[in-house]
């Protein structure tokens, strides 16, 4: 089996995140995977939902969208539609939730936090790309309100991969949209810093996969994050990597 | 660890499945896991979506709904708030995708089947339950459209059982409301009669889990899908159990 | 003439309600009149809508609506559609508008009540059904909040049934789907246990009616609420009779 | 009792209807029932709904709508709201459902009549106004497209009027708002010109109605009746009158 | 070149404004112009939306809406379609945008206007007519909460005109329908008393325009508006002209 | 009077426009206009909406939209909101009529083209950027498709800027956010290649302005896009500027 873009089954593709891309959010980057590029911004909001008030403590939620453009063929804008649709929803409350599991929201306080993630190319993998892409947008965004009394609103650090198995029956590590396309199965995997999992969504839409299968794809899934995890630390700089997990 | 209605903690709730509970359509079952009932009913319609037109194969589609007197505190009518949420689209189109996986769509031809899985009372799992009750009321549909010259549309049975992490961090099987509100790990599974997986859903938003969890709670949803395939085929009978997955 | 299910043109189908249908609400019955059935339920909130509070006095909601597995063919979902029909809505205003007009708002205080009524099989006569069923449920979750030193918050009993004329220009009772879909003209009866009218709407649309046709179908209906009100007490047993419309 | 306006119970309000108030329908007035006043405006088109094509018979559909600087207080523009409220939707398909029970559709052939009811002043009887109103408005349209070879498509009359119980229990005719505002009872009747019913819609939401009650708002609603239908004739003149009806 | 209508290039249609058109909204004026004909309403309400609160100062929001059967083939509700489409918002936006450049919000106080600009019938020039109406309807209203201690809440007058090059590419004033649709460019000046510019919105979609076109559509725009503006100091009387600017 | 960023009265912001910014659509751009940056898109279709169908012509469409992170505080998504405000709806309109304009649709065949500009970073002047890029990635996309035996789809260049009077009431060429909410007026100015106009829009909310201010803001206007049409010319090559409004 070689892959489309000759890359080892257990290879990622190119990734690269730049920091600050937007002038107004409190944090911002762009994250590029292959050709999967994806705005990622963290705003932060005095003030928290009702059913939170008076707890003292904060909350985060996270939108995603595909710009129009962003795809082969021209996808409808969904406000032009009218709402959102169901693979939309899907992903912003999978992007929300596990962003969601490495927040201290006791040190947060009652604030809110909203994730943008605008996806404006789409070549597979955008939901992976845009949590690794907004943990560190919302790092960023939580050192610019850092209390050095009180524990950092992180716990730990956060990234995301796709695996899967080819058409061919093998497991590959970061599809790509032809890839995706045909692969028989497909899975989401979400880790800490500390190598566990937050998230592990499987689909075998087109055929069910086999015990043994579902282990080669985590091992992938861990080499992918790990390497992750390397690079967001890298780009963060040494002084935000010992903030995360901190605890005065 | 004590659960709170006594059981083990690899223990089925009592699950019950009654068959043409509607009297309109092709296949309607109550399924009833502990508290929790759920109306699943199967329509076959002539004819498919455009994207489909054609080719000779089906399709399917799943739609589901808690009856705002189904929850603990009455929840809000979806027709009335004009827009269903992200939640229920979710599970519809989790429930959708795993039928899909068990389907023959070209021994079905240019058919279209709804699926209806109706929540009247929610006590936890209403969408394992819906996955499980909905493949009966399925196979009771595909009955009534049954042509001996072609496969059996369905190429084999599916169930779903959801598995978790207690608050006392232990794997603990079909979570009821109250375990599934405190539970720190919570995961659905969904696996066809051949004991291979279709859906692997973990997600451990107030705290991830480690590798050996996961493995427990794997073990734990096999055990329990088993018995639930044991008693869909008890439910059936012999002559459909000999349909599912035939060949002519 | 002769009925299609061999009934005398005064004759109701067999009816019968099965109280506590559900766990959760505070009354919740099932509702059967032949082969339509609805599960209704009320649900008791604390507090009432902006322009009432501060005036000591409640409030009662009613919503309907048909599971798309209810119907003949599948009817589409409205939450899907993203608003509720017309028809839905006229039913709706007309169950609340009835029962309203036997609560005594001032005796309930400031809680607001839902009612909720589900068909989950549609045979015809589902508006006049839910009206029916509604009451006992209300009644039911009246009683978990009675407060002896107050009136009971219900007035007086209060059924509903169906009138038309056949398509041979004959009165006859409680129409099923097919009768009604072919009858020339169409009436809907609400009456307290007092004998007096709450509700009548009568339409023509196939066919305008005279004055004495319109004569006997109030005789009919009549004969009709009867024997339904007679079925409640019945259900509801001596002591919730001699509590509805009691004053200490 | 005396009213507010000094009339007599049975006395209808001074009305008064203008024909062709559009330049564009055709067939449009302007009806006025004291301070009500409604366009009422009937637009022609070739061509039927999907579900009754190719069977050679037409359809009538009608719209309602308050404009909001019509009623005392401003009342929001639907437009703005995203949809129409129940009262709304509830009096639109009852006027479609009268103009209907007059309508001989094969007659029409297969074209659609559109029905708007634009109430630009609101003081009660809005929806029996616009009955009265729009049937002229129709029979004006109908004129336009008259073929003398076949019936025409009108086949009688059509008039509606309110009847209530005033708050002293008393019968009365043709209710202004603030009479409908404190009445125990409201009913709106809809007759033909052969003095046959079409609607009877009465409601006793403050209190239940008598068997007696009610036959003297019918008595009151004929009498009012026969006055609009007699105007009607009058406005529309010995022609149309003997073309209504009519079969060659 | 001959007009339609066989106006001069520089001739107005004739015009007319009846003032207290409705008998509920605090003023309320018909204007004709031609065959278009519009109804404006002002309603003055206490309080001020929520980004206004507490300073003291008041606010003012325009709707506008076609009746269906105002135009030349019937045009659908907008309240049907569920919402408003980008040519009635574009509309009520400039309404809106140019009776507030003549509004002293200070004087007002924390107070909301709404205007209605209701169309009955469409021949062209209805965003015009709409905001030259409701400058009067405006008027009439802010006379009924006139505080002599205060300056009156309008600063000047206001009156709007369309222009455009004709399918021969000369200028011509106040369009209807016919030379609108064919019109190669197409402008909306609105101007104040005072001879002073509010809004100019010019646009050649079918065809670019000079600047010496320009200046010649500008020069006729300010004839109309002149004549207008007189017609409106006539309609409101030497009392209402003597307040409008005046500080005290 | 010293402008925040110390331009001259009559100075553009630094602009650039990236070519090729996206990989699918057939023509895409980055334009950056100092902070704002709007990434505009030209994807094309074969066939055309139902009215244009079968007369050999084309059509073009515009869609506009904010990333919620573009703005200074974080806007809300139209998509979760479930419809376009008024403002987009508005600017979509305008970009879509000004890129008609210079539209030869007989030449472009039954296509159809849509236009996408999201905005990534919005400091004033997004509508006038969005003209000005999309009509660079218009063209892109038009060459994918050149027929050399038809005209060019494109007849001339265009571009757009905004003016205002800043809040000592002077003339500015370009307007950033901070001078655009204090203006008291504010234009946007749309030109061809050939210097006529396409759209003239002012509006003096804040404060009518008088014909010679109006005057002065007009020939800023001509040389900011003066500029803008040749840089367009320098970064589309002599290629395309030989083949824009070719006629062969």
């Amino acid at each position: 089996m070689t892959r489309i873009d000759r890359r080892e089954a257990d290879q990622m593709r190119r990734f690269k995140i730049t920091k600050y891309f937007q002038k107004y959010p409190a944090g911002s980057v762009l994250i590029e995977t292959g050709n999967t590029k994806v705005i990622c911004a963290a705003s932060i909001q005095d003030g928290v939902p009702p059913f939170l008030r008076g707890n003292g403590i904060g909350w985060l939620n996270a939108e995603y969208s595909l710009l129009p453009s962003s795809t082969l063929t021209r996808s409808q804008r969904e406000a032009t539609r009218g709402r959102q649709n169901g693979r939309t929803q899907e992903i912003q409350r999978l992007i929300g939730r596990c962003l969601r599991s490495v927040m201290d929201f006791k040190a947060l306080g009652e604030r809110t936090i909203t994730i943008d993630c605008d996806v404006i190319q789409a070549d597979g993998g955008t939901r992976t790309a845009s949590i690794t892409g907004a943990f560190v947008a919302l790092a960023l965004a939580l050192d610019t309100i850092y209390d050095p009394k009180k524990p950092f609103p992180l716990k730990d650090f956060l990234a995301a991969v796709s695996v899967g198995l080819s058409k061919e029956n093998k497991p590959i590590l970061d599809l790509c949209y032809d890839e995706d396309s045909t692969a028989v199965a497909d899975m989401n995997i979400v880790m800490t810093g500390n190598g566990e999992f937050v998230e592990i969504q499987g689909t075998g839409e087109k055929h069910p996969f086999t015990h043994k299968q579902f282990s080669q794809m985590l091992s992938f899934a861990e080499k992918g994050i790990d390497e992750l995890i390397s690079y967001q630390k890298d780009i963060l700089g040494n002084d935000l990597v010992w903030k995360i997990g901190r605890i005065p």
